[in-house]
């Protein structure tokens, strides 16, 4: 296993130690927990907004803690779902008598632990909204997932709810305006090679010396086929095609477009596939708004990409420009 | 070779049209060369930044293009230096009057190639100064490079003197900030894996299943030695001290820190690292002003860091702190 860790059981403990000795201005860690919050939590009259998972898909979710975006991110340990404990902690540290929202990737532990969480906040007085994301077209149900799984477009997700909040929105109209984009947020992902849990210490999947995998999660869960490597258009248009057909788009819409790397493909590869995605996108007549390139939802050093478009209207598009103050979103 | 792309000695080519297609508000390419320019270019009564390398190390340097960083990137073949004439090209289109600072890192043909298009452009009346990075300190000469190689520390120049150039600042201002930055800039990384150039098919290196090079160059340069893995925070004092040594460094003094990504490093990784960076600097009583951790110039897929840290005086630190909006630098 060649890591730069130091104990592989302390590595989300001492990643969180790192960012907040790197980044003391923008976030801090609840004492004796794994939650960062935005330095000014609770922000007086804001909705607050919660997220976070399990660790590995770095910079989700703390590279979305601050202005515009989220109050606070949990982080369980890799690939595994925080605590019912920590995400209760959050959510009385980020509310401000507003209300909090809970943006939850679908994954069965997930949903189930932040919904015990949302249980005692609520028994304290604390009003609480959830919103599942379910963004990852692939397949229906998979390891650890009844149902789609949620995956990069959560970002969409934490950036619009996050600008709605920022003006003021209601706990209502936050969620509202959350699961709009739910709605209208698809994915899909491949993977080229698996990755490494440092705790395990080997890979959870293999992958042979010219294989890939289309639809795979970002947890290494089963996609739809084992493939030959193929193009970067091949697999753009295999992507896209999906991803397209399950938003049912039509000419003249808009979109937002991300183009996601799961930690180890270089950015130039990245490109690469958006150049596909693109030509695509204006073939179909379909108008892109903005164009999000880079890693966004990772798997540790999982290399491959997933391809994800938000359909986009008026009030969609106001919130998704609204500039945010955070470390990977500005 | 796992990689997202369609044709190997298409990739640059391919990878700007795509980076072309997803910022079209950003970034225009000058037809028929391989040069990204800021849009608005040229800025009137501005002088011009224009710098590149050969590409593989994205988001180098086309990332550092907008406002108040680069008006121009230059991108080679990978790992190959680009022609004078497309640096030429860079220099004619982004100069207003005021002449144009090309920022070079010290391989042995950028240096040659930026300073024949400097002729070029000077035998055509345009004012052109040149500034050599050299940050890294690992080994004297190497196998590109007559001295010491310029690596991520580069990215520092960009942002200081392009904060001065936005600001008004002359030719030779500018020229003189950026050097002070290269006087006060040091970096030294590692590698966990080698990288494979596309068109070359192979990793142009190889290192054992439990082996690290420590010193190694953005293009798999060789370092100072081949180990066992070690530790994080073996190699990030290794590499801290290193730097911190070459830098002289006083007790409070202050300091900007970039733990620097090369490609394959997952975030989680990095901050591990410069959580001991951090407990080093404190117990060298070294004032830590910001830190910047993520992939700022990589080697492709390369696994592996480098620490960089730049001593601050008010100057420095000023313009540090001068909004840039470009893709990655905000």
């Amino acid at each position: 296993m060649k890591k730069l860790i130091n104990d592989p059981n302390q590595v989300v403990k001492e990643m969180l130690e790192g960012i907040v000795a790197a980044h003391p201005r923008r976030l801090k860690q609840l004492p004796g927990t794994s939650v960062l919050v935005r330095s000014d939590a609770p922000v007086e009259g804001k909705v607050g907004l919660v997220s976070g998972g399990g660790s590995g898909h770095e910079p989700s979710h703390a590279g979305y803690v601050g202005p515009g975006m989220l109050d606070a991110a949990v982080s369980g340990e890799v690939f595994t779902s925080p605590t019912p404990d920590q995400i209760f902690a959050a959510i009385k540290a980020v509310d401000s008598g507003k209300g909090v929202l809970l943006i939850i990737k679908n994954y069965t532990g997930d949903v189930m632990n932040f919904e015990m969480a949302a249980e005692l906040a609520e028994a304290e007085g604390i009003a609480v909204a959830k919103v599942i994301v379910n963004d990852d077209v692939a397949v229906e149900d998979s390891t650890y997932t009844t149902g789609r799984r949620g995956i990069a477009g959560t970002v969409f997700v934490h950036k619009i709810a996050g600008a709605a909040a920022e003006q003021g929105a209601s706990l209502e109209e936050v969620e509202a305006v959350a699961n709009k984009v739910i709605a209208n947020v698809k994915s899909m992902g491949m993977a080229l090679t698996p990755c490494t849990v440092p705790a395990a210490g080997k890979p959870g999947f293999e992958l042979g010396a010219n294989e890939m995998e289309i639809g795979m999660g970002i947890h290494g869960e089963p996609g739809i086929e084992k493939t030959e490597i193929k193009t970067a258009e091949d697999i753009a248009a295999a992507l896209c095609g999906k991803v397209l057909a399950d938003l049912d788009i039509k000419e003249k819409e808009k979109t937002a477009v991300m183009i996601n790397g799961l930690g180890a493909t270089p950015l130039m590869e990245l490109y690469i596939v958006y150049k596909k995605v693109a030509a695509l996108l204006a073939e179909n007549k379909v108008e892109v708004h903005d164009t999000f390139v880079g890693e966004y939802m990772t798997s540790l050093e999982m290399a491959g990409c997933s391809v994800t478009i938000l359909r986009l209207d008026e009030q969609l598009t106001l919130l998704l420009e609204v500039p945010a103050d955070t470390l990977v979103w500005k």
